[in-house]
């Protein structure tokens, strides 16, 4: 879920200058009428690791709008007066009304995942806490709450570099206590916890956005334009005269020109001869692996997706070489028949869910509706807003079951695809695969790689990651792949 | 959850032969529009306690619909091939596709309660599962399955005479097995984790249905007519061309005329001496409570609901006069302020939680919503639907912090209230406390009994139970009124 949030986005100072004076102004009018309207009240939690930037982003905030009409609460250790009422009660008191933008800085997010980051509260009683939550913000959807919830995301080093330059400042010292830095030993731990809860709290209605808090001008002006969005959208919902009831929350714009797709090598070395050999060799591994006597109690599902002529049937070639006929199954998604149409979106998915010892491979798969389906608008936005946590919900299931699920994109450029294209049409037993189609589906590229970044961002989990494969070499992307899957088998059986 | 449930409803063989035929043809001709229009699918899901008719009611609906397009499904322990799979499985692959019925008889929810009830699993698991339940079924409202979940209850008497009797009958004895009896002995266990089960996954679209189980002919009728309602009112949705993404679930009709409020003998006797002695009595009872001190720990929430005229306020003078005036707070709860509409419906329940060791009397209440405004149509269906699981989560908070919710709902006859009325208008001093409005309310009154006995069934917890006042003669009311709520306050503090 962190992926986006590591890839060091920027913004130079030349262009933030140029942003920022266009942002602001657009900011208070849409808080104007925001205030002016008073149909909903916009509630925006500030969450993530220390020293990400959460305070200055909140001070920015009040800067750029009009703070009289912006309630920020931050919420420390409770007081006499709410630790005699229950858990909630303070954060009842600081909802902002119709009208109003409210900023709960350390809110009810923040005592649950500390509290079991700590060790101080099971698994169990966590998830007691997330399911409270998600009722109890459900209830403000319902409302017409506009809820936005920021994390704000360091890796690891990121977080080191950042606590030793505030130390160092005169300025910031102060604010790198033996807190901040017990917080960052516990790094690891606060992390998978994170994740777990922002895996089950991330709903169609209230998502979470994750920000990448290393670059402070990215980081102002990337929460101030997904505020700008969000408050946009919603009144124009509002000027409509009616608006849904099952609000998705919008997606966060793209601030910087950095993404997951574009900041990977797509063109990696592998010569013909060292690919030969090392395919015997990944081969020999995976069948060795199917064979295992533990394989026995657990199951697993490949699920390969990519753009058109990106080589997912060339890496299923190789992976079924090194199976046995009887235990593997390639199952080909795609547009449902009427039979599936007929029942929930994820059916034809479970229908195909692998028995013990049995190996599925998915070319394409149950990521079609946040993929072409959203591209092609083939499905209104918050049915695809809300299928992100249904197949978290869905993959959650099957790796609780033993199911190992190995997620690939096979990553291209347009270049690529096209060289694939032409040659296609030349070649004649390979004519077959190239239609009107796959040339309209390349106009849309930007909307794709959009919505795979989004993708990977909502539901590349540390239970089912994602794997991104550089495939403009094919050789690389086939071993790439067959390493993964079996260390991914590994790890489950050793 | 239950009460509506251990009233003893029956339905005489006259009516019944009457209703049946009318009712199987309405039937027919709703399951023949559903499949025609294949929109939807209708699934049932059939639970509740052991030799509560479960089993026969299936039957019945499959004799009364046509079977060729009812998929019923029984389950139980799994097969090799289901357990090879996750937990939900099974029962997605049995899952009604568009326009057919599905009956799930023994469904996802057997197994977490059974297993809960034997002491198999912790609380916080269960809590889990129903988590995992609760959003597997908004993804069928939200995919347009129509769920309805019944619950099938038996008082535990009613229980113990059903299996003797079945024991007994040659025909039906086989079905009595120790199994059966083993149940009947964790009654109290199976009921208090039943009802925590139906209070949390009672959502507003997916709420339970709690159908008295004890005589047949009730039960086949109130089961079929919920059944045709559900089917026509989401048929006439569906013709209207769109449909709420927010549908809330149909509140089953009157069966028979028993309901909990018609069922109680409103004029209890309770002479004026006898009350003044037992008056003074409860007082000093509930002043010493109050100064307990392990009261300091705890804190009181009073709900008084109940018709104009149903002397809620002689109650409010009898309960402040045992305390001391430092401690408690009458809060009277009219019509939402500006202030109090900009926020979330609980917003203004929120700010009167009562600290530790307070009193807060509340004369109307949260119930609001279900009640003045689900009859005087301030509010939609979709929003008080799913007021009752927000309610039952608010009171939940309370309760976990030690707060001691006691609802009463003082129940007055409409010959009582008009008596009170005219001596109102005749009594200078009581005058200002009958308006026009009383009077137009009056002629809502079965649409508010309705309201009433919905309510009760809905948010009567075990935690937080509904206490029925029968308020015809004063006296008797005041008493019953102190005497719960010194019991309830006892069973906090010991």
């Amino acid at each position: 879920m962190f992926e986006s949030a590591e890839l060091g986005h920027k913004i130079d100072k030349a262009s933030y200058d140029e942003t920022v004076p266009v942002l602001r102004a657009d900011l208070l009018d849409a808080q104007y009428d925001v205030g002016a309207l008073k149909k909903f009240p916009v509630l925006i939690l500030i969450n993530g690791v220390e020293g990400a930037g959460k305070g200055e982003t909140v001070n920015i905030l009040n800067a750029w709008m009009d703070p009289r009409h912006i309630l920020t609460h931050a919420f420390a250790d409770a007081s006499d007066e709410e630790r005699e009422r229950p858990f909630m009660w303070r954060f009842w008191q600081a909802l902002p009304p119709k009208g109003k933008v409210g900023i709960l800085f350390g809110n009810w997010y923040s005592d649950p995942i500390l509290r079991h980051a700590r060790g101080e509260c099971k698994t169990a009683q966590l998830d007691q806490r997330i399911e409270e939550i998600n009722r109890f913000e459900a209830m403000l959807a319902q409302e017409g709450v506009l809820v936005l919830k920021f994390w704000f995301h360091l890796s690891k080093s990121a977080q080191k570099d950042r606590l030793k330059t505030l130390s160092k400042d005169p300025d910031g010292a102060w604010r790198v206590t033996d807190h901040e830095w017990e917080l960052y030993k516990m790094y690891d731990r606060f992390r998978a916890v994170s994740e777990h809860v922002l895996r089950h709290t991330s709903s169609a209605h209230a998502p979470w956005i994750v920000v990448e808090g290393a670059d402070a001008r990215y980081r102002y002006v990337t929460v101030g334009r997904i505020l700008l969005d969000a408050m946009r959208k919603r009144l124009a919902q509002e000027e409509r005269g009616w608006h849904s009831r099952v609000n998705a929350a919008p997606l966060p714009p793209a601030t910087d020109t950095r993404d997951l797709l574009n900041t990977l090598v797509l063109r990696q070395k592998l010569a013909k001869e060292d690919y030969a050999k090392q395919l015997e060799k990944c081969q020999g591994r995976l069948a060795m692996l199917s064979r295992h006597a533990r394989f026995r109690n657990h199951a697993v599902a490949v699920v390969l997706e990519g753009m058109d002529a990106a080589g997912k049937g060339g890496v299923i070639r190789r992976l079924t070489c090194a199976l046995d006929a009887r235990q593997y199954r390639v199952i080909p998604i795609a547009a449902p028949t009427e039979e599936e149409r007929a029942q929930p979106y994820l059916w034809r998915f479970w229908r195909q869910v692998p028995r013990k010892a049995r190996v599925a491979i998915f070319d394409r798969s149950w990521y079609g509706r946040v993929l072409v389906e959203r591209v092609e608008g083939f499905c209104a936005e918050p049915d695809w807003m809300r299928a992100y946590a249904e197949i978290n919900d869905f993959e959650d299931q099957l790796v609780r079951d033993g199911i190992v699920v190995a997620k690939f994109w096979m990553a291209i450029s347009q270049e690529e695809q096209l060289k694939r294209f032409q040659e296609r049409e030349k070649t004649r037993f390979k004519r077959f695969k190239i239609t009107d189609e796959d040339w309209r589906n390349r106009e849309k590229w930007d909307g794709y790689e959009h919505a795979v970044c989004d993708m990977i961002d909502r539901t590349s989990t540390e239970i089912a990651p994602w794997t991104l494969v550089e495939a403009d070499n094919k050789y690389f992307a086939r071993i790439k792949v067959l390493k993964t899957l079996c260390e991914r088998i590994e790890q489950a059986l050793y």
